[in-house]
């Protein structure tokens, strides 16, 4: 199933996005809302950080009734080590969101993304929760998507129609995230709405079987963030009745695609990426092997920097997966850059690196390892490490 | 002990470094040999990359014996990833330079730094050697260094002087290495020559009690190389005797000096480094938990970008930690830069971050991280990550 990248109406949900002067910017946005009609059924997975922002504990509190109504989402201040007034102001947060709404405060989930270590100022927000509730609007998908936005350098957006009990459900997705970005069973702020009728418990499994392939399968830096969420809400409006076996798979399926959609969004707009890369690893012995070797081929700053000089420098490849842990066989692996055959049989092929380094000129190519030891693989999307990433992150300042 | 930096004679050994046209640019240094007057007891350390270059393999075969007359090492050309053509290659040049020295070829070991791929030309190897053998010479280490250089911008020398036996014995090393620089039980080239009288058990045991707190503490980029060696090699022109207990300790101290040494001056000249900076983890639940937390904020590309822009950002820091897999709890935990205390209580302190920016503006500086868990610690070496790195390895082609 192919997810499309345009702003899309979910029957039942309504978005907001406004400027509430909590960035440094003049007019960003820099907060947002997704308010449903009733309460939805709801499930989230968040930060495996141990150092986790209060957002991120109040969510995971509030998801465990698997209900809610409400999402408020703010960037610019990541409310992150913020201690116990850091929990009070999210809590807070909600607090009013609710109030404004007319719903219980149990019902709304907030997130926060920015620099860690800082409070953000209650008053601005409380004017542009005001201002947001009052923009509410079922077209407005894509305000809350600039709303959340951080170093990303656009919105992010994907969705798939599908056939559920004889009606059309709509599955939509929004994400945020550009550094700090290598989830393991974590990942970026990430929202999937949806209007088909589904548990708590079906939601669960439809994110924790999306996940392998999507969040956690992207890397940019390395870097896991204190602030991770995905929320998935279903608000039961396409009226699809309760799911059996085979509208479970569409409605996986469908939640996967968004999810890998909006994954791909992440690492293509990764911080100063000019390459989006996809690094597979077959005939590994393990799934961990295989797992392993693609995440430390992906995660190479070595490798990285090759990518950005289009330089198919094969030593520094087999020399990330043989540093990974997993069992390597030089004698027995063959590699591909761009589907070019650059290494094989313990040596280099050096009359293929020319078309190699053509193939990396392109703004999209894949590096596929086959170690030949067994019959696991992974597959892991990266991007490349420019002077931009350097940039970028020498000038965020605290 | 102190190492000191400055190239010193070692009783019964000589060195040398030529130009044998290895490398790309003309007249550069690319051939060295360290040959000592009599076979040495030695032993050696070698990458724990599943990749290994052909004479990594080499040396791990000579050095089974624990004897060793003769070091020929090789920049330009890693001869890695080169199968049994490049292993040929790497016995064929011990050979060559044992006929030429009139010793056992088994009294050589082979090593070799640059692009991975590719075999050397032999020619001009043959030429080089017989270059180099006439060249050698009491006072050219430093020449020796320079040989053994790839995107080093100088070379790496230290010794110290210690009393053994009633004795004055002289340990002195050289290593190079700027990028592919973590090491795991593993370094980069380095070469520690005395004449203290010691076993091959002994030196085995000196190197062991002396790389956790040097090579295997540093890291430039978290990846490791394929082609690291640390040789240690004694020759007994001291006269100091058997070795007891107390002379173990001094002869121990003194080999871990010159390691450290060499392992401070690889990151200070790390690839596109400005800063050093040593990363302490205090008060952790156990060794493991704080050497992968020091290690995680080491190799955070988010961190080393904040210390290359001088940004005392403390969340990143905290991000690294919290996502290390060690014991972290937010609320007890204190953070210091360059001193100054910048986190505690789960709270940043605010007004110390100028005073801490300011700290970071230095060459040198400590990030000082106590979890307030346990009571081990462990300190990791590392650098920032500046825009020549991303020069440096974009434009390293293959």
């Amino acid at each position: 199933m192919k997810a499309e990248l345009a702003p899309v109406r979910v029957p039942g949900f309504r978005f907001a996005g406004v400027s509430a002067g909590l960035k440094k910017a003049a007019g960003a946005k820099d907060l947002g809302l997704i308010v449903a009609d009733h309460p939805c059924q709801a499930a989230s997975v968040n930060s495996a950080n141990k150092v986790k922002a209060a957002p991120v504990y109040v969510t995971i509190e509030r998801l465990r009734a698997g209900r809610l109504q409400a999402l408020v989402a703010n960037s610019g201040c990541a409310n992150s080590f913020t201690g116990k007034a850091g929990l009070r102001l999210a809590k807070d947060s909600c607090a009013l969101v609710a109030r404004e709404l007319g719903i219980e405060a149990t019902l709304v989930a907030p997130s926060s993304t920015g620099v860690i270590g800082h409070l953000f100022d209650f008053e601005k927000f409380s004017a542009g929760v005001k201002d947001a509730v009052a923009a509410l609007s079922a077209d407005a998908m894509e305000d809350f998507a600039r709303a959340i936005m951080t170093t990303d350098t656009r919105p992010k957006i994907a969705s798939v129609r599908t056939r559920l009990g004889g009606k059309t459900v709509t599955v939509a997705g929004i994400a945020k995230g550009s550094g700090m970005i290598a989830p393991h069973m974590a990942t970026m702020l990430a929202y999937v709405v949806t209007d088909a009728s589904a548990t708590a418990a079906q939601l669960r499994t439809a994110l924790k079987s999306a996940l392998p392939s999507s969040f956690n399968a992207i890397t940019v830096d390395g870097d896991m963030s204190t602030n991770d969420s995905v929320v998935l809400m279903a608000n039961g409006v396409a009226g699809n009745g309760a799911m059996k076996r085979r509208d479970l798979d569409a409605f996986n399926d469908a939640v996967a695609s968004v999810c890998s959609a909006l994954a791909t969004e992440l690492v293509r707009d990764g911080e100063g990426a000019t390459k989006l890369v996809t690094v597979r690893v077959a005939g590994a012995r393990s799934a961990a092997d295989a797992e392993r070797c693609a995440r430390q081929i992906a995660n190479s700053p070595l490798v990285k920097t090759a990518f950005f000089g289009c330089d198919p420098n094969v030593g520094r490849i087999l020399m990330a997966a043989g540093s990974s842990g997993a069992a390597v066989d030089s004698d027995k692996l063959v590699l591909y850059i761009g589907g070019v055959k650059v290494a094989a049989r313990g040596a280099l092929l050096v009359d293929a690196l020319a078309a190699a380094a053509s193939k990396m000129r392109e703004r999209e190519f894949d590096v596929r390892l086959d170690l030949r030891l067994g019959r696991a693989s992974a597959t892991i999307l990266t991007c490349d490490l420019s002077y931009d990433y350097v940039k970028i992150n020498a000038e965020y300042t605290t």
